[in-house]
């Protein structure tokens, strides 16, 4: 009698899917920490006098996620997409922080 | 003798950076680990005749991320173009498996 590979049962997608919707709640999770962190840089920069963009952080970290993105198997290129979605949002919450709204004049 | 309010350090923009950084690094494996995931469900896919995009499992996707965005603290209309911004590229990557690239004629 020889060892036979052990039998993997077939992907089911809805198990599948839960799994997919489990990793959305952590990631939507983390971002929110994410984006309360640079509510406080923003918060940091504005009591500093300094600028919402920092082009050579952002360049340092566009270097690193492309790193981490291949240690990770994932498409560097596309990694550094994602960052920047995120980094253009981040910017915009950090000039509303300089600009908030005027209040309507209406009521 | 009356008990003051805890005295907390000011921020000090590399920690917080530092934090950020280790939080984007949590974000990249998460959707590495989500992207192996989506790869079995275009496997399934294919192997069982279902079309790349699944309007209605997307359109629950966008109700539950829209719940779970304003529990956690963010704007909802930004998480439902984060999520889509994950979808429309598990939904490019499900294509390239049912039309991988021709293989060039040279060489």
């Amino acid at each position: 009698m020889t060892a036979s590979p052990p039998v993997l049962p077939p992907d089911d997608l809805a198990s599948l899917r839960a799994s997919i919707d489990n990793i959305d709640v952590a990631l939507l999770h983390l971002l929110a920490e994410r984006f309360k962190l640079t509510h406080r840089v923003g918060l940091y920069k504005l009591a500093n006098g300094l600028p919402s963009i920092a082009p050579e952080r952002e360049q340092a970290q566009f270097e690193r996620i492309r790193i981490l993105a291949t240690q990770a198997g994932l498409d560097p290129a596309w990694a550094q997409r994602f960052l920047d979605f995120i980094i253009r949002e981040v910017v915009a919450r950090h000039e509303a922080l300089r600009h908030p709204p005027q209040a309507s004049g209406a009521d």
